[in-house]
């Protein structure tokens, strides 16, 4: 197969590294930035075709320490133009809509700009910097990373339309998502993981209709979450909350419509307007915490490592920061600092992932039906009246929105 | 039985009043006096003697909402004299010790003053007023209740050792905690129960010993939450959180020590002292709302509609909060009104209610240990990280923990 885009670097049969990236996410492209610009060279291999990844729709919240970081990396150029300033969300249950402005409460902005416009960007400065990229990497193997201080290097091989590749690497970083093939390359038993599934998933559709509001509406209705978010002045992006059993062909669009009108209907604002959908996804809502995020010379990051429920958009976010995180220690090794901050990279990062995890878990709990008893219902309601009970407590959800610091600084040098 | 201060209103055999109070504890004796204070009668009645019902040891955390209503009570000259202004909490956990300054985030304040004695102060003034005030009544019994706009009135015998006696009112309101009369009087299946009980029990003591710090320290250790507080300068009372099936004779002063100081331990602060144990008590922690709080003639509130876990201190307070909307849902009545706001005295009064018993079960699953799995150690350590994460987190925590306002002024004529 080739990608419509004859993109891919051509790399020879052998080939030696600093960083060899599996994943060509936001994790692994902003990872070789960031190392890129401390002077340190790197391989990015993914398995998928460009018109693939770029083609991935998701979330598209920046935190403001997300938004810093791409500042800083000299990729916020089109951002700075295209992306539109995130100022809080409305909140809608018993009818009423809350609009909590979080910016105007914690005097900091985040920033609406869609993931695939990120990854867009990255894939744009990466070639500028006329280092290896290579999509379409088939078998894509990571081998000899068992040691972090012993002998070297690590290995990894891949297939391609030229051929049979090896590259070796001082170190290997895992970017390639929750499905992929660096963290089941770890010994068995070496990492554990702290997990919650949740009894539902969301149906999303993109369509073509003129958004209610300007900024996300989080409808807790009894019967489910409904989730409304533009993208553009014609274009909405709006979830269900559905079982997690479903199938996506017992939605026809009507169904769809009624079910979203529902849900969305509050006594203070006009009627949801339908149109047509364009695209629709079925995901399953699910905790996952990895750990350690590190074994020997290999290093994962982003959604290879940990999985956020897409309540409250930390995804994206994670990634940004893990990279952050490891760009610095990546940085420390060859700045001649050894390999202290590369050993620390999992105790560094783990509570923010975990500040993360809580607050998706926090959101996702607030906002959807659950199964649970009148107790678990009071409590419900009396987290959402909790959250507009004052200007410090929609500031208090804004600060942990819009982002915590991130736990380093993403360069060494500084 | 006669108790040690013959200090019981003797009562005519029949004799009526405006409202019948079941009940000497913080709510009933509050609402008598808020109603005094509006030329409106009461009589209470109360099962247990004086001495019993000024020995009982309970928490000593007033909200500032409540604090201003016992001032405007004209029942807080004492207080004003020996409660101590309280500003925030400690919490320590994995070996720190986080000082949670509520007072300076939020720019409010909150008091230390014992329920007795705010129970001691509220009979002194009771007796004042010349109003009814009678000390063990054996088989209180409302009945004649159940309309409440319908042909009254309601009626209350009871016995005590002048001989039996029948009271007629136009209301009752009942004060008599979790076990009275009252709650159980109402027809069953009227009023449902939303309610949630946890695994473990608190043992307290009171100990002639010096505190550690001057206010209450909170320890979420991994084997479970120790609470330190003071009670002057050279008396303390402390908590641990024991399994929910603990014998009382299963734990000597020696082992209480023991696990005190274990759990109590802190890197940046001195030991515990030790010394002699003067009481001991055992209680379950469960949280329980009924609902409705009102049948007929019948109004219920305090511990009598509604349990809190000590975590968080938010009994006395809720009670304060209950008899501040009843007495100006009474007020209102006897102003020519009509039963309007007394009709709506669940409705005006449940959302406070859940907000705190959402606290109290935030402030206990935060802060025990709890059987879980990988995942939910993780969100509850992350939480405790969340709530000293900035200024703005301890502000939003230490709102809720000073109290939001209460639903409505206590008088009508306000």
């Amino acid at each position: 197969m080739s990608s419509a885009v004859p993109s891919s670097t051509v790399m020879p049969a052998v080939a030696t590294t600093q960083v060899a990236i599996i994943g060509a996410g936001p994790a692994g492209l902003l990872l070789a930035q960031l190392l890129h610009l401390q002077g340190i060279d790197s391989v990015i291999l993914e398995q998928r075709s460009e018109a693939y990844v770029l083609g991935r729709v998701r979330a598209g919240l920046l935190e403001s320490p997300t938004v810093e970081v791409l500042r800083e990396a000299g990729v916020a150029d089109r951002m700075a133009v295209e992306g539109v300033e995130h100022h809080g969300i409305h909140l809608r249950f018993d009818g009423r809509t809350h609009q909590l402005d979080f910016a105007g409460t914690t005097g900091r902005q985040a920033m609406n700009y869609g993931q695939a416009e990120v990854v867009k960007d990255l894939i744009r400065h990466r070639r500028a910097t006329g280092r290896p990229l290579v999509f379409e990497a088939e078998a894509v193997t990571p081998t000899g990373f068992e040691s972090l201080d012993g002998h070297g290097p690590a290995v990894v091989t891949w297939r391609d339309e030229h051929g049979e590749h090896r590259l070796t690497a001082d170190f290997i970083a895992g970017c390639d998502g929750f499905h992929g093939v660096s963290r089941v390359a770890i010994p068995p038993g070496t990492i554990t993981a702290a997990q919650r599934s949740y009894p539902f998933a969301w149906l999303g559709i993109l369509a073509r209709t003129r958004p209610t509001l300007p900024e996300v509406v989080y409808s807790a209705h009894q019967d489910g979450l409904s989730v409304h978010s533009m993208r553009g002045h014609e274009l909405t992006r709006q979830y269900l909350q559905v079982p997690a059993d479903t199938v996506l062909d017992d939605w026809p669009d009507e169904r769809i419509w009624t079910e979203l009108t529902r849900r969305h209907a509050a006594d203070d604002v006009g009627p949801l307007a339908t149109g047509e959908v364009i695209d629709r996804t079925l995901a399953p809502l699910r905790s996952v915490v990895f750990s350690p995020m590190q074994y020997g010379r290999m290093f994962l990051a982003g959604d290879a490592v940990h999985i956020v429920p897409p309540t409250g958009a930390k995804g994206l976010n994670l990634a940004v920061s893990d990279v952050s995180v490891l760009s610095h220690a990546l940085g420390g090794y060859y700045a001649g600092a050894g390999s202290h901050h590369l050993a620390e990279y999992t105790r560094t990062s783990l509570p923010r992932i975990w500040q993360a995890e809580l607050f998706s878990w926090q959101m996702t709990t607030m906002l959807h039906r659950f199964p649970g008893d009148e107790f678990d219902r009071g409590l419900q309601r009396a987290r959402l009246e909790q959250v507009v009970a004052s200007p410090t407590q929609i500031a208090a959800l804004g600060e942990l929105y819009f982002g915590l610091p991130f736990p380093r600084h993403w360069s060494f040098r500084d």
